[in-house]
């Protein structure tokens, strides 16, 4: 199959490039395939940002973190980042791989834990090293535990120390380049094309993890490297639980089928829920339905740069309350997504971060009625100069299936 | 689809329970499904450990030791246990999911991280109460984030202190009971049948991700949770990478296609590893397969009750020494398998862990030629009185394909 060729039917504008390895590079189609994004253009922008955070250099060890700053896409690693330069750590399960899609000044390979070694190396530089003088190394305070601080502490020399650095990482990553929206795009058009998928599978008898099955089946010819979360199908009382994940249970008529679902593509993440009603629907179901759909059309209506994502909840909840439905709506409106599928800023009540052009956030009210039935209706959309932009839209009248 | 059927297909000896929710039970079909485990009686002997561990509470937040403790198997919840009982505390999403799931004597729902209104709910208790009166709160220190621990300890009231708890609930997790290893002997059954669809599937010009995908798709029809990590089908060249998740490569004729892949089911885990060659096979790709096979035979053979660990990776690593392929086993022999993929203990150099009847661990040794081919066979086995039983065991000669 031509990758390159299947990348851009989900979006020309993606840059895929095949990364092989030396002079196995030209016939072996070896390898590791990874987005051409602007790694060392955040490592720089990042390194700017260290000094007022205090830290001489900064320890990453989030993986989405480092994937975000370097490329690598493996399970273990830690990356160091210094005025220099940076240097990555991986164990030797990732020999070829970080060679082929770390950009760093420096790829180790270790038998330790990557962050110790990492901390062992930091130690062991002379000072006239500015990569790496560091007498105070940065960590990632919600990602690093409390073993691990202890362990890393153990492992540095005394005249290097540890200071809890402010979340610079989530804080870049929170506003996405053309890269990555053209990347994100991708994922969400990918996505999209499942719920056709479940609209052909959904019927009266059919368990709940069929359709699952068939959407997730599509999603890994597409080449999808998995769903970005556990795929929701939900159904008729079961509707009502949030996070329903599909089970064996047999969709009966008469009641909503929610589906949540998402892909993971090129690292990239996308989240999106469609409600279907199996069966002749009643008044109060289109009721129900149309309510939440005006809901996130509200909340559409209100994202726009400069105000508070808080702002963008409170519109969200406010149709619903209109219609009395306010109290069924138990949960936030949305959330960051990009290469998590749950990232910064939340949107939810209290929430004061300010909205950004380029900001990708989802918008997905529900309503809920414990052991009845449960509606909920979401996209993902980029914050643009104007407004936002819905990724992939695609109409969300009222459906009745079977 | 009758569900208790299809667990009964797979493993005769798991109770499943369908658990509904109050006056909808009986005809709702709802919901949520558990397996009947002994939570409780995990919780009287965690609670026997906790003096020994010089704490009156634990406050347990990693979700799979959570799941293990009180059958949750939701995202987002914290389980207090102390002298008197269990509290158990999630979000407004998982409201219907905790009742219908959880054992402890009290479940809380709040709008606050759940640790956090774990550490305001035992401030807030009198002395007198046992359960509660937890002068030493015990924490999981590889889980719980400095940031965490920081926003714990401000949440606790002065008379409350934290303390590093060992790893309690990993070790009472390392020794399978009886419905754990009847839930994982299910969970390797299921995945040992998708080998079928990979052997049916892989033939020159076929991408790789399309085998993860069909047996993917085989996994979810049969009722899988989903895959217990990301699929590995790494073919020719890619075969080197140990962690070589299915790509869009298409698989060439004349190398071996190595294919990693397991399962959830119930929650539990499968892991297995089995390598064909597509084409036909050169001695050397022969003798290459021969001897991985007989390191993992022998590791099989080693594994007993009362040795340490690390004799078994000894055990693999010995034989490929033998045939001059030592250097070229380059990552540690196994790994327990449970509620998580990777779990204690872990089968590697230096291990001092003493193996005991109930431990579930893989053995997959393998042996990588980078940019050239690789090799690798995985099962799962339970340690017994004896020796150890291998879980779905199959047969692992050289296999040519197309």
């Amino acid at each position: 199959m031509d990758y390159a060729a299947a990348g851009g039917s989900l979006g020309g504008s993606i840059r895929v490039v095949d990364l092989c390895l030396g002079k196995h590079a030209a016939n072996c189609g070896l390898l590791i395939h990874s987005l051409a994004m602007d790694y060392l253009g955040r490592q720089a922008r990042l390194r700017e940002d260290l000094s007022r955070a205090r830290c001489d250099a900064l320890l990453v060890t989030h993986l989405p973190n480092i994937h975000y700053l370097c490329g690598f896409t493996g399970s273990s690693g830690a990356l160091l980042l210094g005025a220099g330069g940076s240097v990555f750590f991986t164990d030797s399960r990732y020999t070829q791989q970080a060679k082929a899609q770390v950009k760093a000044r420096k790829i180790v390979i270790t038998k330790k834990a990557p962050a110790i070694a990492a901390a062992e190396w930091i130690s062991s530089q002379p000072r006239r090293n500015r990569t790496t003088k560091a007498g105070v190394l940065g960590i990632e305070p919600p990602y690093v535990s409390v073993l691990s601080r202890k362990n890393l502490a153990a492992a540095l020399s005394k005249n290097v120390r540890l200071r809890e650095a402010p979340p610079l990482v989530e804080q870049a990553r929170m506003v996405k380049d053309a890269d990555e929206i053209a990347a994100i795009g991708s994922a969400v058009e990918l996505g999209a094309s499942l719920f056709g998928c479940a609209l052909a599978t959904i019927r009266s008898g059919v368990p709940e993890v069929e359709v699952a099955a068939e959407m997730e089946y599509a999603a890994r010819k597409k080449n999808a490297e998995g769903m970005s979360f556990e795929t929701i199908v939900a159904s008729g009382p079961r509707a009502a639980l949030p996070h329903g994940r599909a089970s064996p249970a047999a969709i009966q008529a008469g009641g909503f089928v929610v589906c949540d679902f998402g892909v993971i593509l090129h690292g990239y993440c996308s989240d999106r829920t469609r409600t279907v009603y199996v069966g002749a629907a009643t008044a109060e179901a289109r009721r129900i339905y149309d309510a939440v759909l005006a809901s996130q059309l509200e909340a559409i209506a209100a994202v726009r740069p400069g105000i508070k994502v808080e702002q963008v909840d409170r519109a969200a909840r406010k149709t619903l309350q209109k219609k009395g439905l306010g109290k069924y709506f138990t949960h936030s409106t949305g959330h960051g997504v990009g290469l998590e599928i749950h990232e910064a800023p939340r949107v939810a009540k209290g929430q004061q971060e300010i909205l950004q052009p380029g900001m990708v956030i989802t918008i997905e009210p529900g309503v809920y009625l414990s052991g009845q039935w449960g509606v909920r209706i979401e996209d993902m959309v980029v914050v643009t100069e104007q407004g936002c932009e819905v990724l992939s839209p695609t109409q969300k009248d009222f459906i009745e299936v079977g």
